[in-house]
């Protein structure tokens, strides 16, 4: 059983004081271990008087009821372990089922949390890892800003700067980049590793520098989970008022503010805007509601239509607004979507309308279904095709 | 048992996605309860097949191990519960231990890291959450930007921007504000809630709005776990040369970076810093080495002596350094100390130093010891006395 090793005579001055003083380093069990010669993962688990304890994660294989699920399996130290089949490079999540209690790996500091829930993280090295991870290159701003909106307060969004934005004049252009359903102004930044994946591809000069803003789409909050004045409320997966008009009707006090209050090249060669899923669906409404505001467009595994019955003028005369939108088309207006994503035949009929009205656009389809590890990609792809003709 | 509803026909639509799509509304108990009343909580943990389990937080009593904790009771419905006694106003963070792991409350997905380990978070609400809360006022920008160093590559560092900055041309005097040893860029916006305190004292209009400055004092590494080249890394306790003289010798470039990039007003009277014990050891060495720097000087806690036997011309001639600083003594030179930290009787040596050579200062005595609980309400405490003279 592999122990980090403590150094008692460093410690020992600090260690005499009072329990109840956070002051220590972390004793156990390695958690998790890259197998580097073969790209397997190791988890452990120090859990001796555990009765059963399983693992969830999105590298896992189905079980029967249709999780990503494996048992662990208790050694002679009392410790449960599980090693996964070589995996490709990639970020993924994992938690352990603890006699039936889902919980994080003491062992691990690294979480996310995705909506509702908390799982801890690792990277396997390589291709993709390449983009997500911190390099030794020159990183932008990120910064957490709150801006004046006309229909009630302040909101918040996350700005990134690209290296050498603070200390130039010139003047950039600007991503607008949203998430999807139960995310908010942090998802791209965290789960999306959007600031790496710029740093890391400008760094390679495979991107433009350019300014990434990242609002929050839920118009029934001010901000994420925990930054509000609602206090540490419970996210949730379906807020009020999250596709019914009103995020996108106020998008170009956003563009506003940004425009005003950052050094950008205000016109529409030099701004795109792009989502996953919920922010997919805005990003197609808001440029076409504003045709004149975004020369590229990116809808990662987008809702194409309304849920339920909903009223806004941003959703009537959709074809004369796509009309205009595609009298002077877009760049780029760019489509991608995962072959076992729950919104593909939706996708099918929204492209099949743009074939049957002669719009351009552009399609990547990829493996598996509504998933980060494809949103990744698609920002991955979708960022170097910006900006690049003047 | 509570229960959260969920609500069928909303999410049918998304419900039938596969399951490795993670979309969803969380189920289960509601974890931790604020009793309104007596501002008393029950955490709850639906762990049926469990056979003990128990909390720590560093709110309940001290057991016969001299730890933190409290056993819970398993109801009829496979819950295990708790209610703590009342609670004053305050930051609190817990843990659950489900036969001997310690796990993080899956109720709750606020969590703080403390150096090596997760702890979940509550708010009391009152006198001090009301300073540590999120609210309905202007709020500052915090932004994470990378500082190019002469040492060895760019480093991180986190500022705070008061409401307001950047739509105006004003210049703002400065708080540098350092971490303890095990801490990072991001301690102090975390557990130590600095963006909130100061939103909240400078819309009470008891704080000049200032921009505060954290940067990562941990010279062996160049920004928090997780936000390096060095991946995700087990954070620790002690790093490499965290009290040599290295980080406190470069400080100038620190404050040289941010006169040049942000609006500040550079001088004397509009600088402060501050930091919390091996910061505080920082901000003493820092502000005793630029006598010319610093107007207000705030040991939280501070360690008052390196650690063994280091040589660096920052430890030299002390009471040199201290009478050239004494000599324009800053406007305040504020202690703070818990009446239970085990650094009080250093710091008592400290301060009769300080008074045998007629060197003033303040001095603010709490309960309590090493604890983020008493860094926050000094920082409450001192920022209201910045830069009030002219």
């Amino acid at each position: 059983m592999k122990k980090l090793i403590v150094l008692p005579a460093l410690l020992g001055l600090w260690l005499s004081a009072p329990a109840q003083q956070a002051i220590f380093e972390r004793e156990g069990v390695v958690s998790p271990v890259v197998n580097n010669a073969e790209k397997s993962v190791t988890f452990r688990l120090e859990a001796p008087a555990a009765q059963v304890v399983e693992m969830g994660g999105d590298f896992l294989p189905l079980d029967s009821l249709g999780k990503n699920g494996a048992p662990m399996t208790k050694n002679a130290d009392g410790v449960w372990e599980y090693t996964s089949a070589p995996l490709p490079s990639d970020l993924y999540s994992y938690y352990f089922m603890v006699d039936g209690v889902r919980v994080n790996d003491p062992a691990n500091v690294y979480t996310l949390r995705d909506v509702t829930t908390l799982s801890n993280i690792f990277f396997i090295p390589g291709t993709r890892a390449d983009l997500y991870e911190v390099k030794k290159t020159d990183h932008g701003t990120l910064a957490k800003v709150w801006y004046p909106t006309e229909h009630g307060g302040s909101r918040r969004m996350s700005i990134y700067t690209p290296p050498g934005y603070e200390s130039s004049s010139e003047r950039y252009p600007v991503l607008y980049l949203l998430h999807g359903m139960g995310g908010d102004e942090n998802a791209w930044s965290e789960l999306g590793r959007a600031c790496q994946i710029m740093d890391n591809l400008i760094a390679a000069g495979k991107v433009v520098p350019m300014i990434v803003v990242m609002p929050n789409g839920n118009i029934s909050r001010t901000a994420a989970p925990g930054e509000t004045s609602r206090g540490l409320e419970q996210p949730m997966f379906n807020l009020p008022n999250t596709m019914d008009g009103i995020f996108e009707s106020h998008f170009p006090e956003i563009v506003s503010f940004v425009d005003s209050h950052y050094r950008t090249l205000p016109d529409k060669s030099n701004r795109a805007i792009a989502g996953l899923s919920m922010g997919g669906f805005h990003s197609a409404a808001i440029s076409r509601q504003n045709p004149e505001m975004f020369d590229y467009v990116g809808l990662f595994s987008p809702a194409t239509k309304p849920r339920g019955e909903v009223y806004s003028p941003v959703y009537t005369n959709i074809d004369k607004k796509l009309a205009r939108q595609f009298a002077d088309p877009p760049k780029l207006y760019y489509i991608a979507i995962g072959k076992d994503d729950f919104l593909y035949d939706e996708n099918v009929a929204y492209r099949r309308m743009l074939e049957a009205a002669g719009y351009p656009y552009e399609y990547h389809e990829s493996e598996e279904g509504h998933l980060w590890r494809n949103w990744r990609q698609y920002l991955s792809d979708f960022a170097p095709r910006l900006f690049r003709e003047k």
